[in-house]
């Protein structure tokens, strides 16, 4: 299976760059569609354009749903989604060879747009189906040439007419497990190549616009500047300090200047934070003083400093029962850890009982080309996943 | 003539994007072509794509030029370059109607790439006719989608064979006298509406490439990151009080980042360093202090800092005679200002007699949509440029 997927999307830098609703992820999807045929699968889009694939009867309910996403954020790794679905597909595999009776139905899912790389908001699919992103909601993405996200679908050739929450869809689901690479260096320092997921921290991103003057950069006094790249200098700084303090995370990783010419004074700079803490009250006070000292250092510049909440999600603890029955159906000796990645089973945990299981990832590294799992530990996550499975069906 | 070139390159901000070699850019330069043909002038294109208009016999030699440029840097305002250009037609219209009689040819020029919005190089047209910059550096230019600058002129329908320098040409010029919109605030703290240019700071680009690691900002620890976009931050920073102590000045006004996401901590983030001062040892030591912080920040951050000098202009001092003498044409009470601003002027000032013309600026605001000439003191430009040029010819 891997080798259909590993050339998709794939750019010079040896990173993907499959972003929703575009070639490359049109062509991921239509690996999936042929990965759920060629198994005789029942394969259905939804409304929101998450694939399904059916082994048993989908209108049953209480099935049992395994899956991840397709898609990357710019040049990203090949694991992080894919090694969920391609597990998924492998793990059914195993399950049939074994001749596995099944009394629930159960699914492989293809979430569309998890990363949020082309409209700004994270797991878009998953949102849509649980009602955490209203019809209304979806209709207002637009990416970077002001394509709205239903007309990305309707140009990728698929009706945005149902966008919206899923009710029914929700209802039928009654266990949702998602097999995801680990994004840190946790199992790494361990003998384990498979973890549990206890919780996700609470995360969100927000942008901010330092809006000052443009400006010739050679004829301005500095005293007569309103640079706003002063001011964003400062800010990604003190978001660094402000979460360290606080043990918690903030990342500037993305920005955008205009004009953006080498000798032009920026009019507005605007960066997006990304930050994430243990808990609640930890990230709104991190948060608080990063606008704060930004504000500060703007009065200072003569740099005007806008915020906007682009996203949020709270505290995600994944939900005891399933998460012990996993930890039971494993033989017990096996590590249960949180995260600070958001995923669709995060959204979902809020609607159905949700697990997560992680595969070691050596490096730690992830959203890059060096993201990397070894073949032996991606041969226990199956192994692993349809253990999980066989229990759960 | 404003009334057919202002609608040419503007954008939806109400800034200018006239790039070399593009759409907007061959608009203004069928409006130069229209411009000498209406008045007869014999016209012609050299070999690096500068344009001129002449009024008499373009190989009598000793020649008076005049004018400008007419591209933008990325959302420009109307009159950088383009109030040259014009004003040297109305000046030309003003002569003709006095009946002036002229003793050497006059030609009026539009330079090709001043800004050098588009290859990062600025002044590419004198650059090349006074071999500043050679063939090879010329073909060696490439734009942000990899179009190197040959191809460009090729597929603007211009001929790339003939690039490289042109001594012939330039040695048939006997004076070189450029009006340009004030870049400062010096005149509109005056009475006065002109002033005459003393000299050009030394100035220069330098690329500041950052490395790091791209990994993924809700999971990796602080303490694991190589987080270019703090040495970045620092930089700025940095940057600006060097420049402060030293009288100079520092700009970061451009910036890429890879991968670009909201989620992933970069890679590589480039910032571009546009930096002048009074005088070329200053200049160099204020970079050197700006490579210096950046590299032991660097060190800091697990980041590898590489600099790379990507052009220079040593200090210019016009000609003394030539702008005693246009100060004389004048009247005798005018202003003799210094800039920090590069010009075509500046790069031919190596090879021939040349002066420049300020006309005052109410807001100081240049390379931006609100930089603001008033009509009377456009009016003086052109009055102060047909007596200067009719002192010369």
């Amino acid at each position: 299976m891997w080798k259909e997927l590993l050339p998709l999307g794939r750019a010079a830098s040896g990173g993907y760059r499959r972003f929703a609703w575009t070639v490359p992820d049109q062509e991921c999807r239509e690996w999936f569609r042929g990965q759920a045929e060629s198994r005789g699968l029942d394969y259905e889009v939804d409304g929101n354009g998450n694939q399904w694939a059916w082994a048993g009867d989908k209108d049953a309910g209480d099935a049992v749903v395994t899956g991840s996403h397709l898609d990357s954020v710019p040049d990203g790794g090949a694991f992080d989604g894919p090694l969920g679905v391609i597990s998924a597909f492998a793990a059914l595999d195993e399950l049939r060879a074994r001749n596995v009776p099944f009394t629930r139905p159960l699914a492989i899912v293809n979430f569309t747009d998890e990363e949020g790389a082309r409209f700004g908001l994270s797991c878009v699919g998953s949102r849509l189906m649980t009602g955490a992103l209203t019809r209304e909601g979806a209709h207002a993405l637009t990416d970077a040439e002001g394509v709205s996200l239903p007309r990305a679908m309707e140009a990728a050739g698929h009706d945005p007419g149902a966008l919206g929450p899923d009710p029914g869809r929700l209802a039928r689901i009654g266990a949702f497990v998602e097999l995801h690479i680990e994004q840190g260096r946790a199992l790494a320092e361990t003998e384990h190549r498979i973890a549990v997921a206890s919780a996700i921290w609470p995360h969100g991103r927000w942008r901010f616009d330092f809006r000052g003057e443009a400006n010739h950069a050679g004829t301005t006094r500095l005293e007569d500047r309103h640079d706003p790249m002063l001011t964003y200098a400062n800010t990604v700084l003190a978001a660094r300090k402000k979460a360290r303090l606080a043990g918690a995370l903030a990342t500037f990783g993305k920005v955008a200047v205009e004009p953006n010419g080498v000798n032009a004074v920026p009019s507005l700079v605007s960066g997006w934070l990304d930050s994430r803490a243990p808990d609640e009250e930890t990230l709104a006070a991190v948060v608080e003083e990063i606008e704060r000292a930004a504000g500060e250092r703007g009065g200072r510049d003569g740099v005007a400093v806008e915020v906007t909440r682009e996203s949020a999600t709270p505290l995600v603890e994944f939900d005891h029962v399933l998460r012990d029955r996993l930890v039971a159906l494993l033989g017990g000796r096996v590590p249960v850890l949180p995260t600070g990645a958001g995923h669709d089973a995060g959204i979902l945990s809020g609607s159905v009982p949700t697990a997560m299981l992680y595969v070691r990832n050596p490096t730690g590294v992830s959203h890059s080309p060096a993201e990397s799992a070894e073949e032996d530990d991606c041969t226990a996550g199956v192994t692993a996943l349809a253990e999980v499975l066989e229990g759960l069906v």
